[in-house]
């Protein structure tokens, strides 16, 4: 499948990585054309990799991986061409994460509480399918649940689309070994706001416990 | 010990019929001192309950519990005399939903992000020890954890003074069966913005899986 990878940063780059390891045909977006921490990944995967503009990668994917800093996101988003976005899926990873005034980190202003980066990312690509999901674990956890007991824990995925939502759970399981009972469908991309407003509290139990390879488990 | 219990709704109730069983001694505050639900609670545990006005069980409660709605419980807290909250625990279960725009729910504002009800609490009672905690299950399982998983997952506690926290973290082994090796000290009071915020977060949960008995365990 072709993807596309928005950002360079930990979690773009361990995307993209995951990705071509499971044979997936990857371009990496930045601002620039020819980043030079990409330019070394491509040149690892010549066959399967390539880089682009942010743009080129929104062109060139079926799916989208939103890998940007929460900061920046919203930025980017409003300077993709419409035509390049429009029936396409974009997995937002992002968080909109402050931590400007120390612990607890807080949310960005205006991305809390009634409003999230999900929402404000859909409101921008209305054409397009936008899944919040993998951003209430580290990085490395995102690409192998399995890292963490045994892939026993609960990914939460939100999207307005049924069908779409479905298609990405199934490629959550497939490429990244979540387990499927372990998939939790939260709702619409609204409910972003409270996987988004969890990460303050991760950044807190990350802190308490010394590492951040941990995730939540929903016992009954 | 004497506790006192601010509040008669279900979690009030709770913490007293659980607390009564473990033969302390309990007076439940209420606005008036003649709340007629309460005065059945009393009848049926006359030896060890009693019932007062909130100034009352303040007054009374080596430990107090908090129990009150969200939207009143700072109005409260600030009716109490300074005399009878000094020098004494205050456990803050509250949290400041506000269904009334739908879902999921929000936070009342000014009480999310970069504050938080257990925060607001501490500074209105500055001689008082406030540890914010059992804010993210359900009533039945703050006293019992064992109706989960056998009581494996997770309690959160915050709160400013680590002897009195250390204390009150014995005290939910002793009284509320959670295991020693699942409470998580999250730091200061501050960290109540993490747990306050995440009640929406288990509100989702709870619609998608069908039930409130449930809780998160960090897995490793």
């Amino acid at each position: 499948m072709k993807i596309g990878i928005l950002g360079t940063g930990m979690v773009g780059e361990t995307i993209a990585s995951a990705l071509l390891d499971k044979n997936h045909d990857v371009m990496i977006g930045s601002r620039t054309a020819t980043n030079e921490k990409v330019a070394e990944l491509v040149k690892k995967n010549s066959k399967h990799a390539s880089q682009g503009t942010f743009n080129d990668a929104a062109a060139y994917g079926d799916i989208v991986f939103i890998c940007l800093n929460g900061e920046h996101a919203l930025d980017v988003i409003r300077s993709l061409d419409e035509f390049n976005t429009a029936n396409k899926i974009f997995v937002d990873i992002t968080n909109p994460l402050d931590f400007t005034h120390g612990m607890p980190p807080r949310l960005i202003n205006g991305l809390s509480n009634n409003n999230s980066l999900g929402e404000e990312i859909q409101r921008l690509l209305p054409n397009a399918y936008v899944i919040k999901a993998l951003n209430t674990v580290n990085h490395k956890l995102m690409v192998d649940a399995r890292q963490v007991n045994n892939g026993d824990h609960n990914l939460f995925v939100c999207g307005n689309n049924a069908d779409i939502k479905n298609k990405m759970m199934h490629f959550f399981v497939d490429n990244f070994h979540w387990r499927p009972e372990r998939l939790i469908d939260l709702g619409g991309i609204e409910m972003a706001r409270c996987t988004e407003a969890y990460v303050p509290f991760w950044v807190a139990i990350w802190q308490a416990t010394g590492s951040p390879m941990f995730n939540l488990k929903v016992v009954q």
